[in-house]
């Protein structure tokens, strides 16, 4: 028996930003699941900025989208069929193959619903960006009590994250940058940020080093460039980086300059370190315990941006890397 | 009863290169130590980089050098006068007043003599660039056998002892750049790196890639700039930078810009730290018993560049920021 399933495939690489020519809708029909497969209904999808490398055709961290074929990403679903021992049909499970309304794989984690947590949250606060916060701040960047953090992007997944679990663990300070007054008032008003600034409004150094007076600790890099520079300039003394993204620099065809006060690295005992969330999955029960007690008691907000429909995840994508969500953008299927 | 000592002062501070106007010879009478002091009659001088931004009126790492004071740096001498228990006349010492023909200090480290090594060393292959060398190495960099290894400024007293000790420690392949192919020789021919090249004789990328084929895993960075960048294109996942000093800079008025990619810190997974090598005196001692023993065996050349007498200083101190030494720059007194 097959089932009939929806998938969105790459028609075309994109130049620049994504295009309808860039996704074709395929409707097909998938087999029984093969031994060691489960066939899983897909309830959530996630969009997210690393999907855009994907496209292209570079060798990168992981292996480039195929042309022709179903986009991947991660996605929550209810096991419809399962040929694996242990998993029975209606257990939840978070998988790689989204982007398609029914999926066939081996490869999958199952899940525990948390009382009175929506399961898109495994998308999203209890998922991949919730990790690379987690994982980011506490391991790469070895926050401590009493840090002050800045993180820019504040308003996106990660960012929202990572200025909360700062704030629950002791920051002294938390500021982020983010991209409207919108989203500014959103960072102090709902998630607790102590300061927040509109990078548009003005000079970035000048406004980060209004918001953080005794300068900063730790800065969360989702951006890179002249976020980068100015956060440089304003740490503080054996200050860390975690370097997470560099979203701005996604849709460039030709690199911006970087900073040019790398000389603070020697000076002030400055470290950078770059990270892959798929290396620190070790992490993730560790990070679900935490931050899911946390959700579970209302002391951490966790904002989504929810699309509705596999047909709109095209636009929901978009809609992400332009930075129209506000916390983490999932697609209800 | 006084000493006559014979000092170089700061008579201006030099707006980029220094001149003669930069430099003050005096003649003064010092007086017996007092108690906690000793007197010493200092036998070698370094000069080091690192004097020519205490030049300056910033604030940095080190406060700045003193207008109508006398100059400070690492000096290796002899008692004359000892007002310290357990210290006496002829003993060997170790002290930070450098510039002078006779110190008055209550701040040393008693020496012993390695038989059949100069003292001078204490001031380069067993002294300051040597623990910078080592601690850049081995605890910056995390360096483990099998890395391959590149060092910039690598035919300087510190570049020179990075790529011998990355040999001693089992690298894989040790690889450094120079400004001349008369250094580039001596890296190769001496030195024992495996391959070095003229950053001025082409792109700095391609000598870079050509000269380690397979990539570098540790990037020891003494220039900044484009070196950095060209290291940055080269790493291989999860290399490591120990941030040194960026001599490139030093000079100029208006700082050149940054690499443009450090995308590469997050697809890479790479790091970077900063270090000042006052914080890691507490390394000196592991230093000196491994470096001391591989000078004594001959397995690590040590390269000096003496330059004679007092007077000579501010001559020696330039030509070391032009680059004339090979190996540590001293001054005999």
């Amino acid at each position: 028996m097959t089932t009939s399933a929806r998938e969105i495939h790459l028609a075309a690489r994109p130049k620049g930003w994504p295009t309808d020519e860039t996704f074709r809708f395929v409707d097909t029909e998938l087999p029984a699941p093969a031994p060691g497969q489960v066939l899983v209904r897909n309830t959530f999808m996630s969009v997210d900025p690393y999907m855009r490398g994907r496209m292209n055709d570079v060798k990168s961290y992981v292996p480039p989208f195929q042309l022709d074929q179903p986009l991947e990403g991660g996605a929550v679903g209810e096991v419809v069929e399962s040929a694996v021992d242990g998993v029975s049909a209606g257990d939840l499970v978070l998988h790689n193959l989204g982007w398609r309304s029914h999926s066939l794989t081996s490869e999958f984690t199952p899940l525990k619903e948390v009382p009175g947590v929506s399961p898109s949250h495994f998308l999203g606060a209890l998922g991949m960006p919730a990790l690379t916060a987690y994982v980011g701040l506490l391991d790469i960047a070895q926050f401590k009590a009493g840090d002050t953090v800045f993180v820019s992007g504040a308003a996106g997944a990660v960012g929202s994250l990572v200025g909360q679990i700062a704030r629950l663990k002791g920051a002294k300070r938390v500021v982020g940058s983010a991209g409207s007054a919108a989203k500014v008032d959103h960072l102090t008003g709902k998630l607790g940020f102590d300061a927040a600034f509109n990078y548009k409004d003005g000079d970035l150094r000048e406004q980060l080093a209004a918001a953080a007076p005794e300068g900063i600790d730790v800065y969360f890099d989702n951006v890179g460039g002249d976020h980068l520079q100015a956060a440089l300039d304003v740490l503080n003394r054996h200050g860390r980086i975690a370097a997470c993204g560099s979203i701005s620099a996604y849709n460039e065809k030709d690199l911006p300059p970087g900073p040019n006060n790398m000389h603070y690295f020697v000076t002030k005992r400055l470290s950078m370190r770059g990270f892959i969330i798929l290396d620190h999955y070790d992490r993730l029960s560790a990070m679900i315990g935490e931050v899911g007690q946390w959700l579970s008691t209302g002391q951490l907000v966790a904002e989504e941006t929810v699309a509705e429909g596999l047909d709109n995840a095209p636009a929901a994508f978009l809609g992400m890397l332009r930075g129209e969500n506000t916390g983490k953008m999932v697609v209800r299927l």
